[in-house]
Protein backbone atom coordinates (compact mmCIF):
# COMPACT_ATOMS: atom_id res chain seq x y z
CA UNK A 1 0.00 0.00 0.00
CA UNK A 2 1.10 3.38 -1.05
CA UNK A 3 -1.36 5.56 0.45
CA UNK A 4 -2.62 5.90 4.27
CA UNK A 5 -5.91 4.15 4.94
CA UNK A 6 -6.76 7.38 6.78
CA UNK A 7 -6.49 10.75 6.73
CA UNK A 8 -4.37 11.09 10.36
CA UNK A 9 -2.61 7.98 9.15
CA UNK A 10 -1.36 10.51 6.27
CA UNK A 11 2.78 11.44 7.61
CA UNK A 12 2.52 15.36 7.21
CA UNK A 13 6.21 16.15 7.43
CA UNK A 14 8.84 14.47 5.21
CA UNK A 15 6.49 12.52 3.09
CA UNK A 16 9.44 10.56 1.66
CA UNK A 17 9.62 8.88 4.90
CA UNK A 18 6.22 7.40 5.11
CA UNK A 19 5.26 4.01 4.68
CA UNK A 20 1.88 2.25 4.60
CA UNK A 21 2.78 -1.40 4.04
CA UNK A 22 1.18 -3.51 6.78
CA UNK A 23 4.32 -5.71 6.37
CA UNK A 24 6.54 -2.64 7.59
CA UNK A 25 4.43 -1.70 10.35
CA UNK A 26 4.56 -5.71 11.35
CA UNK A 27 8.16 -5.62 11.15
CA UNK A 28 8.58 -2.64 13.33
CA UNK A 29 6.52 -4.19 16.18
CA UNK A 30 7.88 -7.33 16.06
CA UNK A 31 11.39 -6.20 16.48
CA UNK A 32 10.58 -3.70 19.37
CA UNK A 33 10.65 -5.14 22.85
CA UNK A 34 8.12 -2.15 24.32
CA UNK A 35 6.15 0.30 22.54
CA UNK A 36 4.19 3.42 23.71
CA UNK A 37 0.42 3.56 24.26
CA UNK A 38 -1.17 6.70 24.13
CA UNK A 39 -4.58 7.79 25.22
CA UNK A 40 -6.82 10.38 27.30
CA UNK A 41 -8.12 9.67 30.83
CA UNK A 42 -9.84 12.46 32.99
CA UNK A 43 -9.39 14.83 30.32
CA UNK A 44 -5.21 14.35 29.83
CA UNK A 45 -3.03 12.71 27.41
CA UNK A 46 -1.01 9.68 29.05
CA UNK A 47 1.97 8.43 27.07
CA UNK A 48 2.97 4.55 28.98
CA UNK A 49 5.78 2.20 27.50
CA UNK A 50 4.77 -1.07 28.09
CA UNK A 51 5.58 -4.75 26.15
CA UNK A 52 3.47 -5.65 23.53
CA UNK A 53 3.02 -8.66 21.16
CA UNK A 54 1.27 -9.09 17.62
CA UNK A 55 -0.05 -12.07 16.68
CA UNK A 56 -1.44 -11.79 13.15
CA UNK A 57 -3.92 -8.45 13.21
CA UNK A 58 -4.12 -7.92 16.55
CA UNK A 59 -1.51 -6.30 18.93
CA UNK A 60 -2.05 -7.72 22.55
CA UNK A 61 -1.27 -5.70 25.92
CA UNK A 62 -0.99 -6.93 29.61
CA UNK A 63 -1.06 -6.28 33.04
CA UNK A 64 -2.28 -5.39 35.96
CA UNK A 65 -5.97 -4.71 36.48
CA UNK A 66 -4.11 -1.52 38.95
CA UNK A 67 -2.77 -0.49 35.90
CA UNK A 68 -4.48 2.89 34.63
CA UNK A 69 -3.67 2.45 30.78
CA UNK A 70 -5.47 -1.17 30.80
CA UNK A 71 -8.17 0.33 33.06
CA UNK A 72 -8.61 2.57 30.03
CA UNK A 73 -8.26 0.02 27.53
CA UNK A 74 -10.76 -2.77 29.21
CA UNK A 75 -13.51 -0.45 28.89
CA UNK A 76 -12.87 0.36 24.72
CA UNK A 77 -10.65 3.48 24.74
CA UNK A 78 -9.24 4.43 21.49
CA UNK A 79 -5.84 4.63 21.92
CA UNK A 80 -2.59 5.20 19.72
CA UNK A 81 0.22 2.98 20.07
CA UNK A 82 3.61 3.23 18.56
CA UNK A 83 7.11 1.77 18.51
CA UNK A 84 10.20 2.91 17.54
CA UNK A 85 13.67 1.70 17.19
CA UNK A 86 16.33 3.90 16.98
CA UNK A 87 19.08 2.70 14.18
CA UNK A 88 21.45 5.77 14.37
CA UNK A 89 22.98 9.78 14.46
CA UNK A 90 23.56 11.10 11.84
CA UNK A 91 26.15 13.56 12.24
CA UNK A 92 26.12 16.53 9.29
CA UNK A 93 28.79 19.06 8.35
CA UNK A 94 25.92 21.59 9.05
CA UNK A 95 23.79 21.91 12.17
CA UNK A 96 20.53 21.93 10.52
CA UNK A 97 20.83 18.60 9.13
CA UNK A 98 21.66 16.42 11.95
CA UNK A 99 19.38 13.86 12.06
CA UNK A 100 18.76 10.40 13.52
CA UNK A 101 18.07 7.25 11.58
CA UNK A 102 15.05 5.32 13.05
CA UNK A 103 11.81 3.30 12.05
CA UNK A 104 8.67 3.92 13.84
CA UNK A 105 5.21 2.60 13.66
CA UNK A 106 2.09 4.06 14.87
CA UNK A 107 -1.57 2.35 14.86
CA UNK A 108 -4.78 3.80 16.19
CA UNK A 109 -7.13 1.47 17.41
CA UNK A 110 -10.38 0.99 19.70
CA UNK A 111 -9.15 -1.44 22.37
CA UNK A 112 -10.72 -4.49 22.94
CA UNK A 113 -10.98 -6.30 26.70
CA UNK A 114 -10.11 -10.57 25.94
CA UNK A 115 -12.38 -12.21 28.23
CA UNK A 116 -11.91 -15.84 25.81
CA UNK A 117 -9.85 -17.89 28.25
CA UNK A 118 -8.18 -19.22 24.53
CA UNK A 119 -7.59 -15.56 23.15
CA UNK A 120 -5.94 -14.66 26.69
CA UNK A 121 -3.93 -18.09 26.49
CA UNK A 122 -2.84 -16.90 23.14
CA UNK A 123 -1.72 -13.55 24.18
CA UNK A 124 0.12 -14.35 27.34
CA UNK A 125 1.99 -16.98 25.25
CA UNK A 126 3.04 -14.48 22.52
CA UNK A 127 3.92 -11.64 25.27
CA UNK A 128 5.99 -13.91 26.90
CA UNK A 129 7.90 -15.46 23.59
CA UNK A 130 8.14 -11.57 22.30
CA UNK A 131 11.16 -11.03 23.52
CA UNK A 132 12.64 -13.98 24.30
CA UNK A 133 10.98 -16.75 21.59
CA UNK A 134 10.81 -19.96 22.80
CA UNK A 135 10.30 -18.98 26.78
CA UNK A 136 6.95 -19.75 27.21
CA UNK A 137 7.62 -23.37 27.35
CA UNK A 138 10.73 -22.92 29.58
CA UNK A 139 9.13 -21.22 32.34
CA UNK A 140 6.26 -22.19 34.60
CA UNK A 141 2.63 -21.65 32.96
CA UNK A 142 0.07 -19.25 35.10
CA UNK A 143 -1.84 -20.17 37.81
CA UNK A 144 -5.34 -20.15 38.20
CA UNK A 145 -4.90 -16.83 40.67
CA UNK A 146 -1.57 -15.61 38.42
CA UNK A 147 -4.41 -15.82 35.46
CA UNK A 148 -7.15 -14.37 36.90
CA UNK A 149 -4.79 -11.14 38.26
CA UNK A 150 -3.76 -10.60 34.48
CA UNK A 151 -5.63 -8.29 32.73
CA UNK A 152 -5.47 -8.84 28.94
CA UNK A 153 -6.37 -5.99 26.01
CA UNK A 154 -6.34 -6.10 22.52
CA UNK A 155 -6.09 -3.29 19.51
CA UNK A 156 -6.66 -4.40 16.26
CA UNK A 157 -4.27 -3.06 12.96
CA UNK A 158 -6.36 -1.52 10.63
CA UNK A 159 -5.39 1.94 10.69
CA UNK A 160 -1.82 2.37 10.72
CA UNK A 161 1.45 4.28 8.81
CA UNK A 162 5.31 3.44 9.44
CA UNK A 163 8.17 6.26 8.91
CA UNK A 164 11.42 5.48 8.37
CA UNK A 165 14.95 7.47 8.55
CA UNK A 166 17.49 5.63 6.66
CA UNK A 167 19.35 8.17 4.46
CA UNK A 168 23.09 9.00 4.51
CA UNK A 169 23.83 12.48 5.72
CA UNK A 170 21.85 15.24 3.26
CA UNK A 171 24.31 18.41 3.61
CA UNK A 172 24.07 21.33 1.39
CA UNK A 173 26.32 21.28 -1.69
CA UNK A 174 28.28 24.22 -0.72
CA UNK A 175 29.22 22.09 2.77
CA UNK A 176 31.03 19.84 0.73
CA UNK A 177 34.10 21.94 1.18
CA UNK A 178 34.09 22.17 4.60
CA UNK A 179 36.56 20.04 6.77
CA UNK A 180 34.11 18.76 8.66
CA UNK A 181 33.60 15.47 9.14
CA UNK A 182 30.15 13.89 8.46
CA UNK A 183 28.66 10.42 8.72
CA UNK A 184 26.43 7.92 10.71
CA UNK A 185 26.91 6.67 14.41
CA UNK A 186 24.64 2.69 13.95
CA UNK A 187 23.06 2.27 17.47
CA UNK A 188 21.79 -1.05 19.07
CA UNK A 189 20.20 -2.37 21.31
CA UNK A 190 22.58 -4.69 22.77
CA UNK A 191 22.31 -7.30 25.48
CA UNK A 192 25.00 -7.87 27.93
CA UNK A 193 26.19 -11.20 29.23
CA UNK A 194 23.13 -12.77 31.48
CA UNK A 195 23.09 -12.33 35.38
CA UNK A 196 22.07 -15.44 36.63
CA UNK A 197 19.54 -15.03 39.56
CA UNK A 198 21.29 -15.91 43.03
CA UNK A 199 18.99 -18.38 43.79
CA UNK A 200 19.07 -20.30 40.67
CA UNK A 201 19.79 -24.20 41.25
CA UNK A 202 23.09 -25.92 40.97
CA UNK A 203 23.67 -27.06 37.44
CA UNK A 204 20.52 -24.79 35.39
CA UNK A 205 22.36 -23.17 32.77
CA UNK A 206 21.17 -20.52 30.45
CA UNK A 207 18.63 -21.99 28.54
CA UNK A 208 18.01 -21.78 24.53
CA UNK A 209 15.28 -18.92 24.84
CA UNK A 210 18.38 -16.54 26.85
CA UNK A 211 21.38 -17.88 24.08
CA UNK A 212 19.26 -17.83 21.24
CA UNK A 213 18.09 -13.73 22.10
CA UNK A 214 22.73 -13.39 23.67
CA UNK A 215 23.60 -14.85 20.61
CA UNK A 216 21.59 -13.12 17.78
CA UNK A 217 21.46 -9.83 19.34
CA UNK A 218 25.17 -9.94 20.27
CA UNK A 219 27.26 -11.60 17.35
CA UNK B 1 9.74 14.28 46.97
CA UNK B 2 8.24 11.79 47.18
CA UNK B 3 5.10 12.64 46.53
CA UNK B 4 3.48 13.60 43.14
CA UNK B 5 2.85 17.05 42.53
CA UNK B 6 -0.78 16.58 41.17
CA UNK B 7 -3.29 13.42 40.89
CA UNK B 8 -2.95 12.50 37.27
CA UNK B 9 0.96 12.31 38.32
CA UNK B 10 0.31 9.36 40.65
CA UNK B 11 1.38 6.17 39.81
CA UNK B 12 -0.88 3.60 39.55
CA UNK B 13 0.06 0.45 39.12
CA UNK B 14 3.24 -0.64 41.43
CA UNK B 15 3.42 2.21 43.60
CA UNK B 16 7.08 0.96 44.65
CA UNK B 17 8.47 1.84 41.81
CA UNK B 18 7.09 5.25 41.71
CA UNK B 19 9.62 8.31 41.75
CA UNK B 20 8.55 11.69 42.33
CA UNK B 21 12.06 13.49 42.57
CA UNK B 22 12.68 16.05 39.64
CA UNK B 23 16.88 15.00 39.37
CA UNK B 24 15.80 11.15 38.49
CA UNK B 25 13.03 12.63 36.13
CA UNK B 26 15.83 14.82 34.97
CA UNK B 27 18.61 12.07 34.26
CA UNK B 28 16.00 9.99 32.27
CA UNK B 29 15.17 12.86 29.72
CA UNK B 30 19.14 13.66 29.50
CA UNK B 31 20.13 9.50 29.07
CA UNK B 32 17.40 9.22 26.56
CA UNK B 33 18.36 10.21 22.76
CA UNK B 34 14.59 10.40 22.12
CA UNK B 35 11.20 10.68 23.99
CA UNK B 36 7.76 10.20 22.73
CA UNK B 37 5.34 12.85 22.65
CA UNK B 38 1.47 12.54 23.16
CA UNK B 39 -0.74 15.04 21.78
CA UNK B 40 -4.73 15.39 20.84
CA UNK B 41 -5.08 16.36 17.21
CA UNK B 42 -8.17 16.31 15.64
CA UNK B 43 -10.02 14.43 18.42
CA UNK B 44 -7.22 11.94 17.83
CA UNK B 45 -4.35 10.85 20.32
CA UNK B 46 -1.00 11.26 18.43
CA UNK B 47 2.11 9.54 19.87
CA UNK B 48 5.29 10.85 18.26
CA UNK B 49 9.12 9.47 18.60
CA UNK B 50 10.84 12.71 18.77
CA UNK B 51 14.33 14.11 19.59
CA UNK B 52 14.64 16.76 22.49
CA UNK B 53 17.17 18.71 24.89
CA UNK B 54 16.40 19.39 28.91
CA UNK B 55 17.85 23.22 29.28
CA UNK B 56 17.35 23.44 32.95
CA UNK B 57 13.12 23.32 33.91
CA UNK B 58 12.39 23.32 30.09
CA UNK B 59 12.46 20.25 27.58
CA UNK B 60 12.48 21.75 23.88
CA UNK B 61 11.64 20.14 20.85
CA UNK B 62 12.52 21.25 17.37
CA UNK B 63 11.81 20.65 13.49
CA UNK B 64 10.22 21.18 10.55
CA UNK B 65 7.13 23.83 10.58
CA UNK B 66 5.15 21.16 8.63
CA UNK B 67 5.07 18.55 11.12
CA UNK B 68 1.88 17.91 12.72
CA UNK B 69 3.53 17.58 16.61
CA UNK B 70 4.95 21.22 16.54
CA UNK B 71 2.40 22.78 14.66
CA UNK B 72 0.01 21.60 17.54
CA UNK B 73 2.74 22.50 19.90
CA UNK B 74 2.75 26.30 18.58
CA UNK B 75 -0.20 26.70 19.72
CA UNK B 76 -0.18 25.85 22.94
CA UNK B 77 -1.43 22.10 22.98
CA UNK B 78 -1.24 20.17 26.50
CA UNK B 79 1.11 17.67 25.97
CA UNK B 80 2.70 14.84 27.33
CA UNK B 81 6.28 13.64 27.31
CA UNK B 82 7.52 10.29 28.10
CA UNK B 83 11.54 8.94 27.43
CA UNK B 84 11.97 5.48 28.66
CA UNK B 85 15.19 3.64 28.60
CA UNK B 86 15.56 -0.06 28.47
CA UNK B 87 17.67 -1.33 30.88
CA UNK B 88 16.90 -5.17 30.79
CA UNK B 89 14.45 -8.32 30.43
CA UNK B 90 13.73 -9.89 33.44
CA UNK B 91 13.56 -13.50 32.74
CA UNK B 92 11.44 -15.27 36.13
CA UNK B 93 10.76 -19.16 36.74
CA UNK B 94 7.16 -18.31 36.52
CA UNK B 95 5.73 -16.62 33.17
CA UNK B 96 4.33 -14.62 35.67
CA UNK B 97 6.59 -12.85 36.87
CA UNK B 98 8.54 -12.16 33.59
CA UNK B 99 9.14 -8.07 33.41
CA UNK B 100 11.41 -5.59 32.09
CA UNK B 101 14.22 -3.11 33.79
CA UNK B 102 13.28 0.44 32.92
CA UNK B 103 13.60 3.43 33.71
CA UNK B 104 10.37 5.61 32.44
CA UNK B 105 9.52 9.64 33.02
CA UNK B 106 6.82 11.52 32.33
CA UNK B 107 5.83 15.06 31.97
CA UNK B 108 2.62 17.09 31.48
CA UNK B 109 2.82 20.29 30.27
CA UNK B 110 1.51 23.25 28.28
CA UNK B 111 3.59 23.71 24.79
CA UNK B 112 4.76 27.37 23.98
CA UNK B 113 6.03 28.47 20.76
CA UNK B 114 9.97 29.67 21.49
CA UNK B 115 10.40 32.80 19.22
CA UNK B 116 12.81 35.02 21.10
CA UNK B 117 16.37 34.54 19.22
CA UNK B 118 18.24 33.88 22.07
CA UNK B 119 16.20 31.42 23.70
CA UNK B 120 16.06 29.76 20.35
CA UNK B 121 19.53 29.61 19.80
CA UNK B 122 20.24 27.87 23.40
CA UNK B 123 17.29 25.57 22.48
CA UNK B 124 19.40 24.31 19.07
CA UNK B 125 22.48 24.46 20.94
CA UNK B 126 21.23 22.40 23.35
CA UNK B 127 19.32 20.10 20.77
CA UNK B 128 22.79 19.66 18.71
CA UNK B 129 24.71 18.89 22.08
CA UNK B 130 22.12 16.15 23.14
CA UNK B 131 23.05 13.11 21.79
CA UNK B 132 26.70 14.06 21.06
CA UNK B 133 28.39 16.98 23.32
CA UNK B 134 30.39 19.28 21.92
CA UNK B 135 28.73 18.63 18.14
CA UNK B 136 27.60 22.41 18.02
CA UNK B 137 30.66 23.69 17.80
CA UNK B 138 32.08 21.41 15.23
CA UNK B 139 29.33 21.72 13.11
CA UNK B 140 28.26 24.74 10.55
CA UNK B 141 25.85 27.01 12.69
CA UNK B 142 22.68 28.02 10.53
CA UNK B 143 21.80 30.28 8.23
CA UNK B 144 19.43 32.62 8.30
CA UNK B 145 16.96 30.39 6.06
CA UNK B 146 17.60 27.46 8.07
CA UNK B 147 16.65 29.01 11.49
CA UNK B 148 13.92 30.60 9.75
CA UNK B 149 13.00 26.95 8.78
CA UNK B 150 13.50 25.26 11.71
CA UNK B 151 10.38 25.30 14.41
CA UNK B 152 11.23 25.64 18.28
CA UNK B 153 8.87 24.93 21.06
CA UNK B 154 9.40 24.84 24.71
CA UNK B 155 7.46 22.51 27.37
CA UNK B 156 8.13 23.14 31.61
CA UNK B 157 9.15 20.78 33.76
CA UNK B 158 6.55 21.33 36.15
CA UNK B 159 4.49 18.21 36.20
CA UNK B 160 6.43 14.93 35.86
CA UNK B 161 7.08 11.80 37.31
CA UNK B 162 9.22 8.57 36.93
CA UNK B 163 9.19 4.43 37.30
CA UNK B 164 11.98 2.42 37.99
CA UNK B 165 12.15 -0.57 37.36
CA UNK B 166 15.19 -2.42 38.58
CA UNK B 167 14.54 -5.36 41.12
CA UNK B 168 15.76 -8.64 41.12
CA UNK B 169 13.68 -11.79 39.79
CA UNK B 170 10.64 -11.90 42.20
CA UNK B 171 9.18 -15.43 42.21
CA UNK B 172 7.25 -17.17 44.36
CA UNK B 173 8.97 -18.91 47.42
CA UNK B 174 7.39 -22.17 45.87
CA UNK B 175 8.97 -21.91 43.10
CA UNK B 176 12.81 -21.44 43.77
CA UNK B 177 13.28 -25.48 44.07
CA UNK B 178 11.96 -25.64 40.04
CA UNK B 179 14.81 -26.36 37.27
CA UNK B 180 14.76 -23.43 35.93
CA UNK B 181 17.11 -20.96 34.89
CA UNK B 182 16.37 -17.01 36.16
CA UNK B 183 18.13 -14.04 35.53
CA UNK B 184 18.38 -10.80 33.83
CA UNK B 185 19.61 -9.37 30.40
CA UNK B 186 21.38 -6.52 30.39
CA UNK B 187 20.21 -3.72 27.48
CA UNK B 188 21.94 -1.31 26.28
CA UNK B 189 22.19 1.35 23.31
CA UNK B 190 25.24 0.43 21.97
CA UNK B 191 27.30 2.60 19.18
CA UNK B 192 28.67 0.91 16.76
CA UNK B 193 31.49 1.88 14.45
CA UNK B 194 31.06 5.60 13.07
CA UNK B 195 30.20 5.47 9.37
CA UNK B 196 32.27 8.25 7.47
CA UNK B 197 29.89 10.08 4.98
CA UNK B 198 31.47 9.51 1.33
CA UNK B 199 32.34 13.01 0.35
CA UNK B 200 34.36 13.29 3.78
CA UNK B 201 37.84 15.67 2.24
CA UNK B 202 40.96 14.06 3.17
CA UNK B 203 42.27 13.40 6.78
CA UNK B 204 39.10 15.26 8.56
CA UNK B 205 39.06 12.62 11.03
CA UNK B 206 36.64 11.35 13.63
CA UNK B 207 35.91 14.53 15.71
CA UNK B 208 35.60 14.70 19.80
CA UNK B 209 32.04 14.41 20.04
CA UNK B 210 31.77 11.52 17.88
CA UNK B 211 35.09 9.76 19.99
CA UNK B 212 33.48 10.52 23.28
CA UNK B 213 30.48 8.78 22.37
CA UNK B 214 31.36 5.81 20.87
CA UNK B 215 33.75 5.60 23.51
CA UNK B 216 31.73 6.22 26.65
CA UNK B 217 28.87 3.82 25.78
CA UNK B 218 30.76 1.33 23.80
CA UNK B 219 33.73 0.69 26.37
Amino acid sequence: MTEPSTERTRVQRAREKARYDREIVDEIFDEALICHVGFVADGSAFVIPTIHARVGDTLYFHGSPASRMLHVMKKGADVTVTATLLDGIVAARSVFHHSMHYRSAMVFGTARFVDSPEERMIALKAITNAALPGRWSEARPPSRSEDKGTLVVAVPIEEYSAKISENDVGDEPEDYDLPIWAGVIPLTLTPGVPEPDRHNLDGVGIPPSVRRFVGEVAE
